[in-house]
């Protein structure tokens, strides 16, 4: 079915009013509804509305728990570690990298371990988050097994999301990447439109790389990237992560994705103006880009920087209206009239 | 020519007297020495003994000054910035993660900000030594341009590697990666053996991806890990260095690789007792570990966590011998009789 657009306003009040019948404080609805929105208007649809209908469920399921606030556990100087309470993973998220820029103000950098928490949907969001407030941030979360070690055919670590972001007058550079070269969100898209992939993205059954996106969705072996080394950096983002929180690491995550939960993640803000108080801002991130987008690229076209699509995907979103999943669409607007 | 091996302690002592006549002070040049000493004795020749007669001829060009000491220029809270003072790489790097890891052991985490530097030789020096410390180490080093973002064909992007250590009672673990899937080191190496990369590493003169690493050579367009994944990291690591330091990004980086100079770097050291200061230390470490080496690899060998090969060789080379070079290592023998 052909994609169609409605507008963002219209996106936003359904949300928020199945968030509100579901229980959610009028504040926090209202935060949640926009994340979700957000990721839709910005083209994240795999993280936006699309992941919408699999958040009710684990609300409904228990797992989310949609009145539960985070709560600070321990802190020293500028590090600090709360516990999520199994409360929506995505406001846990948001107050993380508040608490994380906040510190930053006092401090130049504050870091926040943030355990027993649920899946944080966007994770891009919480870097715009930090670059809105004119700081740089470092995120990343741990999820379930879904990614085999480079050498090993099961899933014993996780795709774990890193998020890095430069705020920017010009348009924030925001990196958010999951450490498979492919999720499998996007295995599917590629199966479902008869493409192969443009590089191999992992194994098929008999274990030669491959770049057909069904063979890998039945090996279950997609790639790292950079093959050993996005391995060992998955390895690395969750070691840490569990360790700062005191939370569990992917080994300790059920593989059931409806009922991933109590993961652990980071959230690190430093301030750039704090070493800087009374000067100019840097124009160095400026320079960066316009030193890359002076490049040609092999297309003739620009190069682009993480972030910079978002920008005119947001644009065409907020004239024309949010692009949706028609079946989807009608999901949602059906849970607004039954819950 | 076949390897030989010399005994630790003369490799360090002939680095050591030729550092001194280059008019290193001696404590100074004994931790310059023994860093060099280190990396060939962990088996990572390319930044140790191998590159050391680049480092004397950089000494005596002038790019490296031999008594420069870093310089606080500013400093918020958890974070600072100094200038590296034109100052030997590896001295540099490593005063700075001992402030770093001085600050986390007063507020849980700090971070510093180095410009001005030059090449820290083994990056993943100082990860061994925030895990020797007992804390998590994040680091990175920008680098002349040497890596074409993805979509391009000329080198506007640095290679940029990044370090993340846990400590760990029973072996740190420690990641040294560079954000290129080949160095032009290990691409030389791979066509000095005639052999072909194990997966493809760039892309040849008619702009297909190849495993032929003379072909990337030719090229040069070496592959960033993930292809546009590893772009974008390489782009933000290179961002976030300069603008937190106030120094060089790399495309202000001269390219020619005896004048790499005025880089930029960032330090974070993370002190996970400081959350805990009174309970046991966390075993999450190990049993992510158990759990890695729990699963079989397709060869039948255990799997290998980043830094596990290390103490092997480490163990290996203090034993019957650090590998060298015979050429290489006559070269430096040679300094040592002239300076």
């Amino acid at each position: 079915m052909a994609p169609m657009r409605i507008p963002y306003d219209q996106l936003f009040a359904t949300l928020l009013q199945i968030l509100v019948m579901l229980g959610f404080e009028e504040q926090r609805a209202r935060l949640c509804a926009r994340l979700v929105a957000d990721a839709s208007r910005d083209g994240v649809h795999s993280h936006g509305l699309h992941r919408f209908p699999q958040f009710v469920r684990m609300i409904e399921s228990g797992i989310i728990v949609v009145d539960a606030q985070p709560q600070l556990v321990a802190s020293f100087g500028s590090l600090e570690r709360w516990d999520g309470n199994s409360g929506p993973g995505n406001l846990n998220a948001w107050h993380s990298m508040e608490r994380a820029i906040s510190i930053s103000r006092q401090q130049g950098i504050g870091c926040v371990a943030l355990a027993n928490t649920n899946h944080w949907m966007r994770g891009g969001s919480y870097g715009w988050q930090a670059a809105d407030a004119g700081v740089i941030g470092i995120c990343w979360t741990n999820t379930l097994p879904n990614l085999p070690p480079w050498g090993a055919s099961d899933p014993r670590l996780g795709n774990n999301p890193l998020i890095l972001a430069v705020p920017r007058a010009n348009g924030h550079v925001v990196l958010d990447m999951a450490l498979s070269q492919f999720s499998y969100g996007a295995l599917a898209s590629y199966r479902m439109r008869g493409e192969q992939l443009p590089v191999a993205g992992g194994f098929d059954a008999a274990g030669n790389l491959t770049r057909d996106p069904a063979a890998i969705e039945a090996s279950k072996r997609p790639l790292p990237i950079g093959y050993w080394k996005g391995s060992g950096l998955a390895l690395l983002l969750d070691m840490v992560g569990a360790l700062l929180s005191g939370g569990r690491a992917t080994h300790q995550i059920t593989a059931d994705p409806e009922r991933e939960t109590q993961i652990s993640q980071l959230f690190i803000a430093i301030d750039p103006a704090s070493l800087n108080p009374s000067g100019a801002p840097s124009t160095i991130a400026d320079e960066i880009i316009a030193h890359l987008h002076s490049a040609s690229s092999a297309a003739g076209e620009k190069l682009r920087y993480p972030g910079q699509r978002i920008l005119q995907i947001r644009k065409q979103s907020l004239a024309q209206g949010v692009l949706v999943d028609p079946a989807i669409w009608r999901t949602v607007q059906s849970l607004s009239q039954s819950t």
